[in-house]
Parts: structure tokens; C-alpha cells; sequence
């Protein structure tokens, strides 16, 4: 097992790794910007090294700065966390070039998924169910209508060279379809000079499901369950649960075992996870992320694995050591994402936080690195705790929720408990009747 | 199931019992003496009435306050918490005589397990095992050695009128036998008029393995696994986990199996626990408490039953709805109790939280009523905080403990923080090398 671990994040997710190495026995190095002198991974790490300013491109973006940090403190490997370069096949092969582990994927991996083409065609060609569509463009009315047909209607008609909704046209019926295609081209035109269009099957309400995954990158894999992560606004998540309202054990097991024997033929090592778009009993790849999610604590809670443990064992050459039949599930957990914003208008309230109490008791979880005097910085996302909580069933999370959001406090500035504590007296959540525009039409309700 | 529930107590017990009632949906009433206005459970709590002053027998034991409270209110039922009235017999008659349940096994019961000699006569008549003895006073020399020889050395020779170490001599073998007889017997003679003395087994290094159990009072019964307990200072318990490192699965099961026949037996109602010394492969029973533990949480950590819900539910007149084997175990919980008081000299540390931060994360509980700002009172018991870790096996346990105590800051007064610190560097609490002893020669060591 690595001496020392690289922590190359903040906030929350670089104190949860923190907290798994300290309880593996590793010693940690905090990086971070000149503004988070004060943060509390910075505090607890064993050692801690200065990488650059805010904005992140000059800090927590910055690689030949933390790469230098690791050299610098001795470490053996480097955690990047979720976003910054969590993602970055370039880092990925510089640390690896250095003689330090990645704690992640290889880069090979992270590139191929990093591409919304080539994944689409990877995650196609191991058996993953993806969204269809034309392989090209459409090259006439024709053609279009029996792509349509056999993909069928509704289907949806895209600018290859669009964005922001131009150019494209929802089409429900082989009537519509040569007047939406005529509109579509000249739209497109207009738009961007080019009118070649595509065709894909159009999802209406689709839930957000994902399933975590492992790898050891020695040929073992298996899936952890689903995730539901549907509801979002303005494509983040705000509240994730596992297992999701909407599948039955035969769904979760066919779409579970379609992942984990993907990810075994891939090779893959590490976590990750698997997006899929979900409507009426099907499911649909949107992408695959080669890390650990804002969302992992869910699956921990009702696998009772520790995810960051089990990277950083795989990282360190071990294999998986367990089997899918070794898997087992047990209850039901929510987390919300606690942003330090406006509940209402959803504008970054950063601040200092002037009192800080946080839920406790049988079931509840916080992953948070804030403290009572901690300043927020204003330069990075607005995620300032996740709040877990696990119970035998939904019915017992749903009720340990409201009593634990009811006992956090945070003063000095705003946050988006409120906006949770709506959302979980409204009968569609409650039901589990949900999909990935709910959450925004909820919020257009609340005015 | 209830409407409306009083709680009969205070601190972290009074707000745990709050948290079951909420997630069951039952609206909660708070006593509180003038001394806990600004109590965190009276904060919380839906209604709130003040019962007396401190001390505790004008308020938290002032049983015409407490059922005025309850018929005020319109209380259904009453919860006593641990402690104060939680085991007087007299109080549970009284509250059923008003009409109002509660929450606990019945008043025979609670007077039954109350008395140290019809426990152990009903005890051993319900099969559980007790520390062999002399049945009423030795008649002479020849008596007790054939005594002795029954159960076999060391034997103790106590005094029946005795107390405080007098009149009392441990025999290691017949040789001895008369000699401490007569020594005892002057000690007696002299101590309290009273030469009368008994012979008893003597162990000499047990530990406190403690039995939780459940019964409907309708004929089904349940153990939920041991608790080591044997980590005592002064006879009150310091640290407590689940399952106990000294004991095989086969011990555990044969104990567990003796302690659930006898509670259905009993036809017991409610949640209990059948205590033992511990010595050399034999257990003893020492008492039965006819309530919830301090350290009940260590049991839901590894059973995954919330034991509050499970006390409410059972009082309501559900029956238990679950067999022993339904029953998992899974991993391994510690909890540590934090006080108020110096972690050297042990005297009490009251006084204004001036900072409290507490620690979170993946298998991390946090049972407190403590906030920033409270004052706590001088006049009550000084536990003011459970760490409650939970993990796949005892180490982990241990290394989460520390990461956990290490991010725990509480600021303004002194905790036995540091003392749980030391405890867990050392080599017999790291190996379960421990008895009911050995904490306090730690102590004594630690200077």
C-alpha cells in the first residue's frame, strides 16, 4: 500500500479521501489555491503544499505545480478527486511519467470516454444499449423516414453542426416528418451555414440512472447498483438516491450485469460510472466517467463498501478480491447536495459561516468540509456539504431526511436546505414520480 | 401507533428518542428542569414544559410533574430514556394508572429485575447462568470447604451484612479456607455486629459481556448479540463495542440462544439486557436493566435495527414480526463516551461549548445534544457525546475511531477526547486484551 497519498482536490471530496487514507494508514498532502489556506483538508492532512492563486487553471488546474507538490512532499500517488483533473488523460500519463500512481483508470481508458464519439461507439461495441440514431448524416427525406421508422416516433432531428436548440425539431408521426426536416435544414443553414442534419430517437422524460462500477484492470469487474440521479437543474444534480424508485430487481440485475461484464471486457481499472438516459423500461448510454462521483456516498451506504478504500487498493495493484454474487444491497439511501446558494433564485452565496451544526443520530451521514468561522471562497463551485442518510426502506430515508435537514443549521449565508426541505413534502417525489425535468418545473412552480 | 409522545429525560437520550419519534411521525413533548430551557431536546421538540428545578428529584424524578406534563399535553405514551425513572416500578404503575403507555416492559418486570436477590432466583430459574453460592450463610469450616471445592478456587467468603471491601477474603485454596473464615468473620463482627459470611465464586479477571434482548410480551423474544463493556472506570462504562473480541461465534451463540429462551419464557415486552461476568469460557449473570443502554447504538450499528423504533413500536402492542434468524450481524461498532470532565483527574468540566466541530463522513455517528454556545449545567451526569463508529471488522473500527476523535474539537471545556486517544494506541486495546480492570490500572499508569 502507498506511504503517502496526494490529494489533488477541495473541499468535501479531498477531506473524504483524506479521511480513507487516514484510515488506511496513508499520509496525506493537501494542495491548494492561496485562498483555501484555511480550508479544512488543508488542516487535517499531514502535510500541506501551496500550488497557485484562484482562478483553478492557476492552482487546482495548474500540473506542473502539483506534480512539483508530490516530488516536493515524497508521494507515491496522486487522488485527483472529481473534476479538476479527475478527468485529464494528459495528467494522467505526466504523473504516470513521473514514476507516481494515478488513482484512476489509465489514460487510454480516461481518453476513449472522454470523447463523446469514440465512447458512444466503445460503449456500443461491448453491449451497451445507446441512444439510436442515424450513423451520419441523413441524406433525404427518404432515407430519414426509415431510419425513423425503425427507430421509432418520436424521434428527433439535429444540426451536426448544432447547439442551443437550433436546428432541431421534435417529429412524432411519419407525416410530420418532411416538413420538420425542410424546417430543420433551413434553420440549420441560417444558423451555421451548413445544413446537414441527423436523426436519433427523441426521449421525452427520461430518468438520469447510473450504475457505479469497478474494475481491477486484471480482468474482475462488478457493478455496485444504480443510482437515480434525475433530479437536476441545468444538467447538475441536487438529489441522488440508490437504488432508484423506478426499477425492479429484474431491471437493476439485467442493466447491472450488461455494465459489469462491459467493464471486465474493457479491461477498466478503478471506479466509474455509467450514465444512462431511462424511459419506458429502457435504458440508453449518455456517457461513462472515469472517477468517483459527488454522489458515491449513496452506493457506500447500501453496499457498505468503501469506494475510496477500494481505489486506492486497486491503485495500489490489488486485485478486486470479491465477485458480483459477493455484492449485496441492503436499504435505501438519499443524499442532497447542499450549495452555498439562494434556495430560490439559486445566485452563490458565499460567506462566512458564522454557526455550523450539523445533523447526527442512527442513519445519517454529513460529508462536508465546512466549519463554524470557515470563510467560503467565491472562486469555486457552490457545493458546500452532502447530507446521506440510509434506512431499511425509502419510506424511513424520506422521514429521516426531513428530520435531519429540520436539524442542520448553517448560518452567514444562504444554502439550498430549503429548497430540499420542499422538495421532499411534494407527493410526486415522495412517490418516486420523478424524471430529469421535474426538479425545474418544480422550481418554475415554486416561483 | 402513538400521536404524541413524552420524553422523560434529557440530554443526548432525550434528543435520540426525539429523532426515532419524528422519523415515525409521532409529535414529541419535552420535560426539562429550569436548568435545560435551552436545551437542544426543548429546542427540538414540538411542545416543551418545564417540571422543576435541579436537582433531579424536583424535576427530572418528580413524578406528579412529569404525568401533569403528560396529561396537559395529551401525551399517549411515555418514553423514560435511560436513568432516572427509567427503571422505578412504581413510575411505569402510576403512568398506566393515568391511562398513558409506558414505553417499557411492566412494573412486575422492572421490580423483579430491580431486586439483586429475585433477580439472580429468577435468572437462575430461567436457566441463565449465575456465579455459583453458598445459599444462605456458611454454618461452619466443613461446609464451606465442601462449598469450595463445588465450585472450585478462589472462592470469595463475604460478609452477608458486608459492604465496602470489609469482612471480605478471596481463598485461593483449602489451606486458606480457615484462616479467612475466622479473619472474616472478626472483620464482620467488628464492621456490623454480624458474623454471618457467604462463600461465592471468585473471578478474578472477568470481563462484562452484556446480552441486548427484545421481547412483544406476547410470546416472541429476540437477542440482538453481545456488548463488551469491560472498558470501566469506577464501574461506569467508558467504551463499548459490538461483538466482543473475546468471544467465538459458538459462544456467542450459545449465550445469545440461553438469554432469548429465557426473556420469551419471561414473556418480557420491550428492549432489555441480561449482563454477565465473563471469565475463562463461563458467563455470570450480574443484572438484567429493563431498558434502553447508553451504548444501545454499538447493537444498531451491526444489526442495522433502530432500537428506539423498535421500544415504540412494541409498546404500541405490535408484536416483534421477526425471528433470531432474521437477525444479521454485520462488521463491527465502537462507541466512546465523551464527558465533561478532565481527562487525567476525571472532575467534572461544565461549562459554555465555546466550539464544536464533530467529526463525519463514511461509518461515523455522532449521538449529542451539545451545540456551540450551550452551557452545559453542573448539575447532571457529565456524558455529553457518543462517537459511534461502525466498519467491516474491529480494525477498521479502530482506525476510524481515531481519524474521528482526531477531527472532534470541542472548545471551552475539557473532554475525555484525549483519554479515548490514548486508549486506542494501546497494545491490549488494539489486541482485546482487556478486562474489567484493566482501564483503571491504564489510568493509574498514565499518571
Amino acid at each position: 500500500m502507498f506511504d503517502k497519498v496526494l490529494i489533488a482536490n477541495r473541499g468535501e471530496i479531498a477531506l473524504r479521501i483524506h479521511r480513507a487514507c487516514k484510515e488506511m494508514g496513508i499520509r496525506t498532502v493537501a494542495v491548494h489555491s492561496t485562498a483555501d489556506a484555511d480550508a479544512m483538508h488543508v488542516r487535517l492532512a499531514d502535510e500541506s503544499v501551496c500550488i497557485g492563486p484562484p482562478p483553478s487553471n492557476q492552482s487546482y488546474l495548474n500540473i506542473p505545480a502539483i506534480i512539483s507538490a508530490a516530488e516536493i512532499t515524497g508521494a507515491d500517488a496522486i487522488h485527483p478527486g472529481y473534476g479538476f483533473l479527475s478527468e485529464n488523460a494528459k495528467f494522467a500519463e505526466i504523473v504516470e511519467a513521473h514514476d507516481i500512481v494515478f488513482i484512476g483508470p489509465t489514460s487510454e481508458h480516461i481518453k476513449l470516454m472522454g470523447d463523446k464519439i469514440t465512447a458512444k461507439e466503445a460503449a456500443s461495441a461491448l453491449g451497451i444499449p445507446v441512444v439510436p440514431g442515424s450513423k451520419g448524416a441523413v441524406e433525404d427525406e427518404a432515407q430519414g423516414l426509415k431510419l425513423a421508422a425503425d427507430m421509432g416516433y418520436p424521434v428527433l432531428i439535429k444540426a451536426t453542426a448544432g447547439g442551443g436548440g437550433r436546428g432541431m425539431k421534435v417529429v412524432r408521426s411519419p407525416e410530420e416528418f418532411g416538413p420538420a426536416l425542410a424546417q430543420a435544414r433551413s434553420e440549420a443553414r441560417n444558423a451555421f451555414g451548413n445544413d446537414q442534419v441527423y436523426v436519433e430517437k427523441y426521449l421525452a422524460r427520461p430518468r438520469h440512472i447510473e450504475i457505479q462500477i469497478f474494475g481491477d484492470g486484471q480482468g474482475s469487474a462488478v457493478h455496485l447498483g444504480e443510482r437515480d440521479c434525475s433530479l437536476q437543474r441545468r444538467h447538475q444534480k441536487v438529489l441522488e438516491e440508490a437504488r432508484s424508485p423506478a426499477l425492479n430487481d429484474s431491471q437493476r440485475k439485467k442493466i447491472g450485469d450488461i455494465a459489469a461484464k462491459a467493464i471486465a471486457k474493457l479491461n477498466y481499472r478503478g471506479a466509474g460510472t455509467i450514465e444512462f438516459l431511462y424511459e419506458n423500461g429502457e435504458f440508453f448510454f449518455i456517457e461513462m466517467n472515469t472517477r468517483l462521483q459527488v454522489e458515491h456516498p449513496v452506493t457506500e451506504m447500501i453496499t457498505g463498501l468503501d469506494l475510496v478504500r477500494e481505489q486506492l487498493r486497486i491503485a495500489a495493484g490489488a486485485q478486486l478480491g470479491y465477485t458480483q454474487d459477493d455484492i449485496k444491497f441492503n436499504g435505501h439511501a438519499i443524499e442532497c447536495r447542499i450549495n452555498a446558494e439562494n434556495p430560490r433564485t439559486f445566485a452563490p452565496s458565499p460567506g462566512r459561516v458564522t454557526e455550523y451544526h450539523v445533523p447526527g443520530g442512527l442513519g445519517v451521514r454529513v460529508d462536508s468540509a465546512l466549519y463554524s468561522g470557515y470563510q467560503i471562497p467565491p472562486h469555486y463551485d457552490s457545493l458546500i456539504g452532502k447530507l446521506i442518510v440510509h434506512g431499511t426502506n425509502r419510506n424511513e430515508c424520506l422521514m429521516r431526511l426531513r428530520r435531519s435537514l429540520e436539524e442542520y443549521a448553517i448560518g452567514g449565508l444562504e444554502t439550498t436546505i430549503p429548497l430540499h426541505l420542499a422538495l421532499i413534502n411534494e407527493p410526486d417525489f415522495v412517490n418516486g414520480a420523478y424524471d430529469i425535468h421535474w426538479l425545474e418545473e418544480f422550481i418554475a412552480r415554486q416561483g
